[in-house]
């Protein structure tokens, strides 16, 4: 082993810059010398040799342009994984294959869905933002008027206040990384910074609360802090630079930067200035959690700083012992990541992995470290510290902490086992908890998605 | 007027601070007491008189889940245009719609095509890179060994060098701004730094060349100095978080950021190191341009600077006097933009936009400043330096120095004039040349895309 294959720390993890030093010979492409061996002559004559004929498609003329385009047959794996309520059509979710992406943008058309009633097809020329209440200019707002206002545009994350919720069972799920933490994106979102309009709209001093709903069947509808909606809050008309999907929110919604997902109120249609929270649905039997101490947690606004290694992940196999790129995804509801550590023997050593650039305030980090797997069993994890100092927390300190009877805001750090095979699977280790109970590790389609 | 409104250039352009003081009254809005007035009341009382029906969204379950996106049926202008050669199948262009956009993502599906002969349908597993000529360790690799050596992510643009050609036109294109300058796209690419993988395969000291082949029907090839491959050349597999798309060059391409687009080899499948370049069809008879001096210019790989106002822009209407937020975009093959300067009065002053953060470094930028329009005629342009200091030209500087026998690298200022219907249209002014010259502003469709 060269000297640059120094592990950093336990089980075979390397460097993080060791990719950026000269001299390393990562070894997965094919010689052409071994695959072709000719007695004689010079490269160009080896090319000639090994290459005799051309793949089919430079035989025939491709297929035409297309007005708008759409992914390679050969990806139709790479999709949505709707896990809907089956006593309520439209009632479900639907989870991104974070195991299948790369980078930090999540594609438009991958970005989870909550939906209590289906999507709505809006007609953007029919549709108003009413703002009322606690205003001295009650105000209607037609997409064509926010269009006149001025935009502004951020990269960040939006995630459910109930992803991963699977984290809370007794028996560690079996889905793959994104089938089970996938209830989080990151986007661009374009749109009018709310509090140009509520200026406008002349917010009183008893206004404290904001409600928002939807213009949906379900007509959700959820309470808002004022404080926030003035502070980073989007009323958001793009994603992506086009227009939000239909599945997103078309033609409008609030964007609630770092903030649980159900406060990102889609097809945005009114905002009721209040002095009290409305006490919704979503807001008092769901989004609360029953403590320890008997008492419930309620208005848990903030998403908590979450790591998770995307690649290896659970159901993947390593074919063979090599050297191999960890990486995923981090992110924290209060500001940027500033660390993620590695640790590829269970949690007894870490490694701090390389961050990519640009590392954005509330939104994906992605984080990669290289890793010489020996073959043996290795158990991977990842953590990470966001710039206010919160560390995310092993499993058994989240339920020591939160208690059993939790269904949101499940940020524990995620065990993957690896075993000599190669295969990748989600366990429970002794810093988990739990780690001897038995279970399916099935996840409930159901539960909680009502 | 109020003292925020205060011009800070000629012609109505303002602070670009301006949205973020409070107290600015936008008044796009419909005001609820004045669309439904009521004698008395409250502000409830109020809303319940304008809203008495919900709209028929509300009223029935919306659209199930769905596995992959797609945008709103309302959306469907919002679309690529294909300008193709009559004569030649499969050779052509289509133009990004820059003035439908927003933010500086621009979605995969929307991305600007170029082919010469059609989009090949790529089976991966089936796909292979050969790097071979001189280097020590000539070598196959498939998408699969790809994928196991580090990635890293970029946002950042690429432009066909024949972009915006009719700028060189005698008279004013009047195509939309995307449809005229559209052959601009800006994504975030995931991928292999090809230094690594050169590296590996022992580039001799001979080798100064790479020359970079496609596995379409038309074997699309091009000449890629070795020094820029070994500094920010990027093997990509992955575009805005998915795998690239069929006609970005599923299953693998060279980003090669801020150079030309025609370098960015899609569907690569050979990099051959040599001392000399090929002198490929794209590099001789194409991509280069006949100089005042009569000689031509070669191996024009940088993208200068360049800014466009996407709106207001070409064909697009205001529709009444008042307060407007100009907005656009700016790039630079250098580096990051330092800065974008926008006149309303055909050039006499400037003052400076907004720039969204995060600004970055060969990738869009996207500049804001807000215009309070007064009804009569206007001149509209944008000017951007960026940190090398280079500043776009204006049209007449460019002609002057580059000669009337070019078609690629337009870069010069665009100037958009608004009528005092509020019409906007493309226009040379006196500082563009050409501006008494007439000609039909039709682009040509098949020029120079053979």
């Amino acid at each position: 082993m060269s000297n640059e294959f120094k592990p950093v720390a336990g089980n075979g993890l390397l460097d993080r810059r060791l990719f950026l030093k000269s001299g390393l010979t990562f070894s997965a492409a094919t010689l052409v010398a071994a695959a072709f061996p000719v007695a004689a002559g010079g490269v160009d004559k080896k090319t000639a040799a090994i290459n005799p004929s051309s793949p089919p498609w430079m035989h025939e003329p491709g297929a035409p342009f297309s007005i708008y385009g759409a992914p390679s047959q050969y990806e139709d794996a790479v999709v949505r994984f709707p896990t809907a309520n089956r006593d309520v059509p439209g009632n479900g979710v639907s989870w991104t294959p974070l195991h299948k992406l790369e980078g930090m943008i999540t594609p438009s058309g991958l970005h989870f869905e909550r939906h209590h009633n289906g999507v709505p097809q809006i007609d953007p020329a029919q549709h108003r933002l009413l703002i009322h209440g606690l205003v001295n200019n009650p105000s209607f707002f037609t997409i064509e008027n926010l269009l006149r206002y001025p935009l502004t545009s951020r990269i960040c994350f939006v995630e459910c206040g109930g992803n991963s919720n699977a984290g809370w069972n007794k028996a560690p799920a079996k889905a793959e990384a994104g089938y089970f933490h996938g209830l989080v994106s990151c986007s661009e979102w374009t749109g009018v910074p709310l509090a140009i309009i509520l200026k406008e709209c002349g917010v009183t001093k008893k206004a404290k609360w904001l409600i928002a709903e939807g213009a949906d069947a379900f007509a959700m509808n959820i309470s808002v802090p004022l404080e926030k909606a003035m502070d980073d809050t989007i009323l958001a008309l793009y994603q992506n630079g086009e227009r939000i999907r239909p599945e997103n929110g078309y033609p409008l919604r609030l964007i609630v930067p770092g903030w649980e997902g159900v406060l990102h109120v889609k097809w945005l249609r009114r905002l009721k200035l209040t002095d009290q929270p409305i006490m919704a649905r979503n807001e008092t039997s769901k989004y609360t959690e029953l403590q320890p101490s008997g008492k419930a947690r309620m208005f848990t606004f903030i998403m908590e700083a979450k790591s998770l290694i995307t690649s290896p992940s659970a159901n993947m196999v390593l074919k063979q012992p090599g050297l191999y790129q960890i990486t995923g995804l981090a992110w924290s509801g209060r500001g940027k990541i500033k660390k993620v550590e590695v640790s590829a023997d269970g949690g007894k050593t870490w490694a701090e992995a390389a961050l990519q650039e640009p590392v954005l305030d509330k939104c994906f980090t992605r984080f990669r470290i290289p890793w010489q797997w020996d073959g043996k069993p290795a158990m991977l994890k990842s953590r990470c510290t966001d710039e206010t100092g919160y560390v995310q927390p092993q499993r058994d300190k989240l339920i020591a902490e939160r208690g059993r009877h939790g269904f949101f805001h499940y940020n524990a750090i995620v065990t993957w086992q690896v075993d000599e095979h190669g295969l990748v699977s989600h366990i429970y280790d002794s810093k988990d908890a739990d780690q001897k109970t038995e279970g399916t590790g099935a996840i409930n389609i159901d539960a909680g998605w009502e």
